[in-house]
């Protein structure tokens, strides 16, 4: 294959889940890889797994890619640099500030190190769980500064790109706020809702709709690897999670005196401010999420899902979004699709001159 | 038809959504089904839907529902027992402890009455809004006391299993507490999230992930609506919300001083606490859900998922779950497939040899 930028060679330090996923993507792409690990078993592992080719002691990469641990990502990115005065260098930890700064106190060359961070697959870690597709399509940080030029950090958004990741430039400082609003926090809060439910009665839990289950959904994530980042990302998690509280407390105080002056208008301001911030994610594309929904019912038995979606197919409408969802108990499922709202009227008509039922429409 | 288990007449009082819902379905399965509003035009467009018909002076109904808001349900409700004295009366409304404590306060006759309430379709109101098969699969709350008896209460239960909803029984007590815990805490929890975003950049907007989506999702609600949910629950709501906040507090307090003794376990406990809390909800049919999850890339053009899903049908593969996950920015998208843990290797297999990429397989 010859749709590269790179030109490689590329260095790839830790062998992990992102290290070895990143080899296997590039290596596909017929940029030459060698790898390294601490552990010699991982970087077999993940030479058997075609990630690349084990490094030599003459190496001479024209870019580095630091893939281990956050608490020792700065020595690592500071070894490599002093090892390799040519190499451009780069991490992919999921914190940017701390490293950058433990750099400058460690008088690394600031000018060729420039940090970044992959928004993509961290349920499983190891090579084992590595794909060569893990970062298609995901956002993929690369945090500028001042100490470095233009052209000499051009490999790594050349890095994202071959690995079909969506370059977005932004400061340390911004990347570690925005994670903490956009991920870490959600995290966090999310965590402690599902927290509550450690001693649901069986009656409450059969009460749980998909609304409760989507809040929730995260809290499934890993523990361990979670106490990492939290700790690693500390200030700007607690800068959010304070904003937090303290809209936490106006709700808890006007519910505590749901009769008292103000009190129905500190609710409503709340859920208000729920609304517009949804608005401001983006949806499919990059565009505001302004679709409309339909819940169709669909039989629970295999094929069936298939024969909605083959039909919407044949209408020419394109969907969105889908999502599936069982209600408990029952042998039914209702998918929930979402259209542009100039499609709505006709697939209505024509879903239900087929036969499908259709459940509430959502505004 | 005659698959029905109520006699009828049915009197509903209130011609708004779940009123004219629950006349719809009624109606088809061929119970006599009369429509009372204090709005005139309310009721007219309920009797033109198909509802019912309008209740006559000198109507004997078996059994009354009363849709109406929340504030005006007891008074409804009171009004019902005394003008239907061989009437049995239930009402829909969100909240079970206070109509129940205002009937008794207004010397209702509380033999004749049981509330209950359908955990269904609230996102449009109205008449207009209304569908037949809105309660299909849905729990239905019936909130039992003592003086009532389980002969004279039963055409609530055949109401609802008439309507496809699934009953449940608790008291007034347990209905709030539950609800507060597995609806409106979530509510409020989410919302005030999705306000943290109110003002967030740009740059933060687009590292947004599935995480942040369905963790903000009901957040897009109607504060109106909220407001009076919130207020009408406000004491269960202010114990589930202390609680969170006091998890809350720990996790803030063990994140300013990350290094602090305890403070890692602090985390790892509130992150823990999550998974536990996840694990109670039940998942497709009432099982607990302990599915594998994989990610499937799908071209982003029309067909692509139906074709999918014909072929995962076609191996004999039963899929539990089903997310559809557009990028931001990237002509992708991901399809998160939940399956029993059983057919997940000659999934994975099987799509492979057909040429489908699989991202991620996901613990």
């Amino acid at each position: 294959m010859t749709d590269r930028r790179l030109a490689g060679p590329v260095r790839i330090v830790g062998t992990g889940l992102l290290g070895t996923s990143i080899g296997l993507s590039l290596t596909a792409r017929g940029v030459d890889v060698e790898l390294a690990d601490i552990s010699p078993a991982s970087l077999e592992l993940a030479i058997d797994y075609g990630a690349g080719r084990e490094a030599q002691p003459d190496s001479q990469p024209q870019l580095i890619v630091v893939c281990v641990p956050p608490d020792v990502t700065a020595r690592t990115v500071a070894e490599q640099l002093r090892d390799f005065p040519n190499a451009l260098v780069t991490d992919v930890a999921s914190v940017k500030v701390a490293p950058l700064r433990d750099l400058r106190a460690l008088g690394a060359d600031l000018s060729r190190y420039i940090g970044s961070h992959p928004m993509a697959g961290r349920e499983r870690s190891g090579a084992i769980a590595a794909r060569a597709d893990l970062f298609i399509g995901r956002p993929w940080v690369i945090a500028g500064h001042h100490e470095i030029s233009y052209g000499t950090a051009a490999p790594v958004e050349q890095l994202a790109l071959d690995l079909g990741a969506v370059p977005i430039e932004m400061t340390a400082e911004e990347h570690d706020r925005n994670v903490a609003l956009v991920s870490h926090t959600p995290q966090v809060v999310s965590s402690l809702l599902a927290r509550r439910l450690t001693d649901a009665s069986d009656s409450a839990a059969a009460l749980a709709g998909q609304g409760l289950r989507d809040t929730t959904r995260i809290a499934s994530s890993d523990p361990e690897l979670w106490v990492q980042i939290l700790r690693a990302n500390a200030p700007s998690i607690v800068e959010t999670l304070r904003a937090y509280r303290d809209d936490l407390d106006e709700v808890i105080g006007a519910l505590e005196a749901p009769d008292a002056a103000g009190s129905r208008r500190t609710l409503a301001e709340s859920l208000a401010g729920g609304n517009a911030g949804v608005s401001r994610l983006p949806g499919k594309h990059g565009q505001a999420r302004h679709f409309s929904r339909l819940i169709v019912l669909v039989d629970d038995k295999p094929g069936e899902l298939a024969r909605l979606l083959t039909e919407i197919g044949e209408f020419g409408v394109n969907m969105e979004d889908l999502r599936l969802e069982h209600s408990p108990g029952a042998q039914i499922g209702l998918a929930e699709i979402s259209v542009l709202p100039a499609a709505e009227a006709r697939l209505v008509k024509e879903l239900e001159s087929r036969g499908w039922k259709i459940s509430e429409a959502l505004a």
